[in-house]
């Protein structure tokens, strides 16, 4: 019954928020080479919970970078069906830190939320997945389902070695269809299901000038400026409709039907002014902001230096200036296709005077889409309803999960995205946090779901 | 005799090498609050060598920033001329530190050449002067000339409260002349009268977006990149050509006379491959890289930044994107008219969606030139030359030395610029350093230079 399932997670709240707390308290920030101890420690803390469990094979599979956990509980039986579940331990950098209104690994609840780092992603979502097998294990004796647990400790880094797995140990790894957490609601307590994900590439651009930091005054005049040089190519690749002005980038794109834009018109949109202070918003011209996000590839600068940072003035031409930038793809591209394409933009656009460097990022996936009226996708639509009274949204989204592509690539089975955060959890930024009551009725949607799928 | 004197210089060279090195060994960094007490501790020691040296009203004038130094020498006699010597005792910042060969800090000489910040610009050359006046006072019980000194504390930082100083206090710093030692040469060992300095000014541009980073998937498309905002400003203020595009930039500008393209053509250019490493100038069309850096206005981005900087990616829209920019400026052009030239550009070049802030930086002067024939510079010249062995040569530069402009506004009287750095100093660099022999020779020129103006 899944009222006793219910009712063990609120009798136990208070344990499974404490070590839920514990999990969250562990810095695993996977960019950053200093906090490699505690990626260990987090997937210390997903091994324990598994085995306590009753999980099977608990194994850390090693990589070139941060270990995967895999775990897999097969006492449902046979007939019963296989998930593969995803989810990943390791979590965005902090800073910048003195904007956090408490430490990002210290949780603390304020009016409702539980303010951490990874609270919401995904730290936050996998744990819901992990309580809700403890509840169904402790009242009913075993889980509806049988599972197959792969919890990566690279998502943040862009899962390089998570492909090389999955495809190495494709049988291991077999299941009749997957459950990903690792996405958002459009909007807090609206159900959604999301049927459609970008792609994802990146490169860096890396400006030499001179060997050194030059006297504006003595060199200002024969020396060409690396900051000057490289906001002139930056300023090529997209114009001010929001326009990408790189040959060819748009030459793939499928084009957005009548039927897709009416479905994206339904979606409640999201109040980018309280979500973000921004009161005006900037899309491709002959785009809403909506379809741009959800429809339409995107060209962002995601960090730019160069040069004098300090107090006060420093009079110099810097020695050299550097870009990250990143791009969402949608159907219809190919990642390196488009990487390529940025890279002989900007060797084309290239001034004199400097030497210019592009790096690609290994980081890169193709984008996704699947069936809304796939079974699986129904049963987990009716669960969202149930649990938060409120009919299911079905929306494509702006991130990237490249886990998503290549599940799909290598195993062709149906991939649930079954995503509890909210607009406002400000994943990837300061202050990240997750809703108490949507971590209540994510429990909730899960159980009826796992319930649904159990043979009859 | 000068005979005496130089002996003297050459004769103490072990303790004079020792006190420089005091001097330089304390970081007296101007635009770093942290380096507060550093600063006193500099201002004590010119305090204490002038005492040393019977300088009288030796003081200590407190500002609103960093203190500046007054003594006056007034035992050669009515007959004999007053100059008014000035020089800054503050350095430039050190960053980046990790690209110093030795601590910027801690003198070391290798290959001829004495590595620390400060070494040339300007404790270098103040210490020059000092160490000139104690060996005409050991040997000849006096100086040849009076003198009043006036060295500050702020001039890396735009000499905030240098012009109400000199402008409060005209009767106290009255003089005849005024020595300024702050500037180079054309090439290491030719000597250079620098009759032309540019004028300067400065804005930092800061443009904000959203009130934090946002998720570039789950926000591109919708909210414009501050830092792409940025980009598209300031690449629309100088083109690709190295022409300023800011409307009116150049109305008042001396056009270049024939003359004096003569004059710079004369001039032995740098080696820019050797001294900065790069193989290619970028110069404004229709002027060689000589004409550019001596006499033409000039636009450099300073430094820049926003977003993530750190190891990796980072997937966001950044909240924010800062610019640091100065301009230097010639004969003809009005800082403060120029400030407000690119602060109207940069509003009206702001695109929609985010909040664009333009800070006027008080560090402002206008471009200066004097006159090549005057006695005092030809006896300058003539020491020069003496010293060098080699003829002098007549340029206008680049840098911009607000008390300059600020002297001859005030007490409208000829200013000497004796400068003895060399191309390889690289000041405002790490691995900032001084040559041994132009030290020597520098002291050398100063003896002849103050005898050659005694009473005959």
């Amino acid at each position: 019954m899944t009222r006793d399932v219910l009712n063990y997670l609120n009798d136990h709240n208070e344990d499974l928020m404490k070590k839920w707390n514990d999990f969250l308290s562990i810095p695993s920030v996977s960019t950053d080479s200093t906090h490699k101890q505690n990626i260990l420690e987090a997937a210390e803390f997903l091994k324990s919970y598994l085995s306590e469990l009753g999980f099977e094979n608990v194994t850390q599979m090693e990589t070139p970078g941060h270990p995967l956990i895999y775990a897999e509980y097969t006492q449902a039986g046979t007939e019963a069906p296989t998930v593969l579940f995803y989810g990943h331990y390791d979590v965005q950098p902090v800073d910048p830190i003195d904007q956090w209104k408490s430490d990002p690994f210290k949780p603390e609840i304020r009016d409702g939320r539980l303010y951490a780092r990874g609270s919401s992603d995904d730290k936050g979502q996998v744990f819901m997945h992990l309580a809700v097998f403890e509840a169904f294990i402790k009242t009913e004796g075993k889980l509806p389902i049988n599972v197959k647990v792969c919890i990566e400790g690279e998502e943040e880094i862009g899962s390089e070695n998570l492909y090389d797995i999955l495809h190495t140990k494709k049988d291991l790894f077999a299941a009749d269809f997957a459950v990903i957490s690792d996405s958002g609601m459009v909007a807090k307590n609206q159900p959604t299901i999301l049927y459609g994900l970008k792609g994802f590439t990146g490169i860096e651009i890396t400006v030499k000038g001179p060997d050194h930091d030059l006297h504006s005054g003595m060199y200002g005049g024969a020396i060409k400026n690396p900051i000057m040089a490289l906001t002139q190519i930056l300023a090529s690749m997209k114009n001010k409709d929001e326009v990408i002005t790189v040959e060819g980038f748009y030459d793939d794109v499928e084009p957005l039907s009548d039927e897709e834009r009416k479905l994206i018109k339904n979606v409640q949109g999201e109040d980018y002014q309280t979500t973000t202070g921004v009161t005006e918003t900037a899309s491709e011209t002959g785009y809403t902001a909506k379809e741009h996000t959800m429809a339409r590839p995107t060209f962002e600068i995601n960090g730019m230096y160069g040069g004098y940072q300090g107090e006060g003035t420093k009079t110099i031409i810097p020695s050299s200036a550097t870009a990250k930038i990143t791009c969402r793809l949608v159907p219809g591209q190919d990642p390196e296709k488009i990487q390529n394409l940025l890279e002989k933009h900007v060797y084309h656009h290239a001034p004199t005077g400097v030497k210019v460097n592009v790096k690609k990022e290994k980081l890169s996936a193709k984008a996704y889409k699947v069936e809304p009226d796939h079974p699986l996708i129904q049963k987990a639509a009716a669960s969202y309803t149930k649990a938060f009274g409120k009919e299911t949204v079905y929306v494509r989204m702006g991130g990237s999960i490249p886990v998503v592509e290549w599940m799909e690539a290598i195993y062709d089975i149906p991939i649930v995205l079954l995503g509890f955060g909210t607009p406002e959890d400000r994943i990837h930024s300061p202050n990240e946090s997750f809703p108490l009551d949507s971590f209540k009725k994510g429990m909730e949607t899960l159980v009826y779901y796992w319930d649904s799928l159990r043979k009859k």
